[in-house]
């Protein structure tokens, strides 16, 4: 148990961009709100997942929409409230405490902000240990959780909870919901029991955030060694590409972007060539035509000066950025895992090979 | 205390079909839904509003969206018991009764068939006395009680509940899943307590609707009047014009179908014209140029041989039809009422003058 507050909260934001792997909307939209709830309200305890019991009920709290558009709307004080009303209701007992559904920019905020208004400790875990586009990609449907009772309110007032027979069918229902809206609203889903949470949740992500985000806010400071080398080794990444953006192809397709970011090669990699293909997130990173990494690994483009992750929404022509890869959370790697989010439900042509092992050889390195 | 069996089922249908101004659905395809549950569940207990406590929860039971889907998909008989729960879990009591939110050939049947499969009582009264558009447009809405929280549910098994700020919202939302939903879905609204029903509800709408029905199905067996006689004495209907459909003006807009039907006087009406403006049920009826009714009461055509109403999907070049009025409930005369379903709501430029008062001096009689 500790406690997060404005400093820890500008960490986590940069730390939980970087794990959105490119998707999860942009941090500084979601670091608005953490901070303005925890300014009003005191700092959030943060809880290990071993310091919740095994029968509390735990809910993930996330937004659903277009994030640009929450930054347009906001998000009252009372969303929250509802929520925990809601699903405090439909259960006939109160939530312990919430936990974000992904890592990325704005939903590793909105929990922050929702405990600190309604005094709820956060819960240091989530369900993917980064971000994903489509809401049954959740390590808790791997363990046969349901995303419903899903609730569901707007900035206006206007709450909804769902029961649904498949995810799918959440997401269909939500989804109409959410447009009819305005296109960004308040969700709970995927409520849990401590139990479930601790055999399921990837942990200590909320933690691991902010030291993501520390390194890159330190790496000035290293001694002996260049900042680059210091982020990699202090964010455990493996470096597979550096260089500057030449192209960027979108196509906006329903709720996602699809595309593709064209890198040519500088420094060391002048002369080479690279892309990633993306659907909100990036999805495959392809090097002088050979993979070096796949989904459900994280394949991160930061800012080759500062290191701060450049999602997929801000990829421009010239930007110098250097591509990341991260080992994901083992559920992932599971025949389970894979059949979720493994390259071949993306429509990548490509059997999963481990990040680890496709950059032996000297192509990556820690 | 009676019972409602398959005969009382043939006339409900017959007379509710009439009292739905030539809107809610074809009787037809509501009496299969009603029929099949008394035949496989028994017979249903209606209740007259004063046998029902003041502080038990009774709750409307409705489809929303098209009764020619509801026809092609049907309803399973589990629909019924998951609005029960749904709303039973909301309030944490469970529910006392159902009762139908509005008079129509399909709304009138549902609630036979909830009651049968769950062994619940119906209560003798509606929310309209007739049949009108939209959602807002009930007798509650005058005691201020809300439509929300609104359950819904389909034949596949998703469940929603809303609970909105407005009715407005309350509509917009729920139409939005009910057409991610595949059109048509089962609904619970405006729940109410014993008291509420008593103070707003129209009361025996189901003793009317049968008596309505007998009326239809007896009029061969009057003695020394004419059938017509029988079937306006009986109905206590004012009579307004006597044709044969010469045209039919349609355009569907949204979830309404707004049109006009043009009469050519038969018989004593020869030479004389009509018209019948509707949006879904009918609104106005304008003879030799001058109104003759308009909603908020009651303007029905029926086939000029058997009585039987025709709605308003039905209507065919050719048809003779009498159109006659009926009295609507007393709260839709107050101003309260005519705000939400007067002329002016929709469009027709003339001040509400109760139908006796426009049918004195011969134009239309008992």
């Amino acid at each position: 148990m500790r406690t997060i507050g404005v400093s820890e909260i500008e960490d986590i934001a940069l730390g939980a961009a970087l794990l959105g792997a490119g998707g999860g909307g942009d941090p500084y939209v979601g670091k608005l709100v953490a901070l303005g709830a925890v300014r009003e309200c005191g700092p959030v305890t943060l809880l290990d997942p071993e310091e919740v019991p095994d029968d509390a009920l735990v809910v993930p709290i996330a937004m659903m929409g277009a994030p640009t558009i929450l930054g347009e709307k906001g998000i009252g004080g009372e969303e929250y409230q509802r929520l925990f009303d809601m699903v405090s209701r439909f259960f006939g007992k109160k939530i312990f405490a919430f936990l974000p559904i992904e890592a990325g920019g704005v939903n590793s905020m909105l929990p922050i902000a929702a405990c600190a208004r309604l005094g709820l400790p956060l819960v240091d875990a989530d369900g993917m240990g980064r971000a994903f586009p489509e809401l049954q990609m959740v390590t808790f449907t791997i363990g046969g959780i349901s995303a419903s009772p899903m609730a569901l309110t707007d900035e206006k007032g206007n709450s909804v909870i769902f029961e649904t027979i498949t995810n799918k069918w959440t997401e269909e229902l939500a989804r109409a919901v959410t447009m009819s809206c305005g296109g960004s609203v308040s969700v709970s889903l995927y409520p849990l029991t401590g139990a479930q949470m601790k055999a399921y949740a990837v942990r200590n992500i909320v933690t691991r955030s902010e030291r993501l985000g520390a390194a890159i806010r330190t790496v000035k400071d290293c001694e002996g060694r260049t900042p680059e080398e210091h982020f990699l080794e202090f964010s455990e990444g493996y470096r597979l590409f550096k260089g500057k953006i030449v192209d960027v192809l979108r196509e906006t397709n329903g709720a996602f972007n699809f595309g593709k970011a064209v890198l040519e090669g500088v420094g060391e990699y002048k002369g080479r060539a690279a892309f990633v293909r993306f659907q909100n997130e990036n999805l495959a990173a392809v090097v002088d035509g050979e993979i070096v990494a796949t989904t459900p690994d994280l394949i991160c483009l930061v800012d080759a000066e500062t290191f701060k992750p450049v999602t997929t929404d801000a990829l421009k022509y010239g930007k110098r950025v250097l591509m990341v890869g991260y080992r994901c959370f083992d559920l992932w790697r599971t025949p389970a895992g894979l059949e979720l989010v493994g390259p071949g439900y993306f429509g990548i042509e490509t059997d999963y090979i481990p990040l680890e092992e496709r950059c032996k050889g000297g192509k990556g390195h820690v």
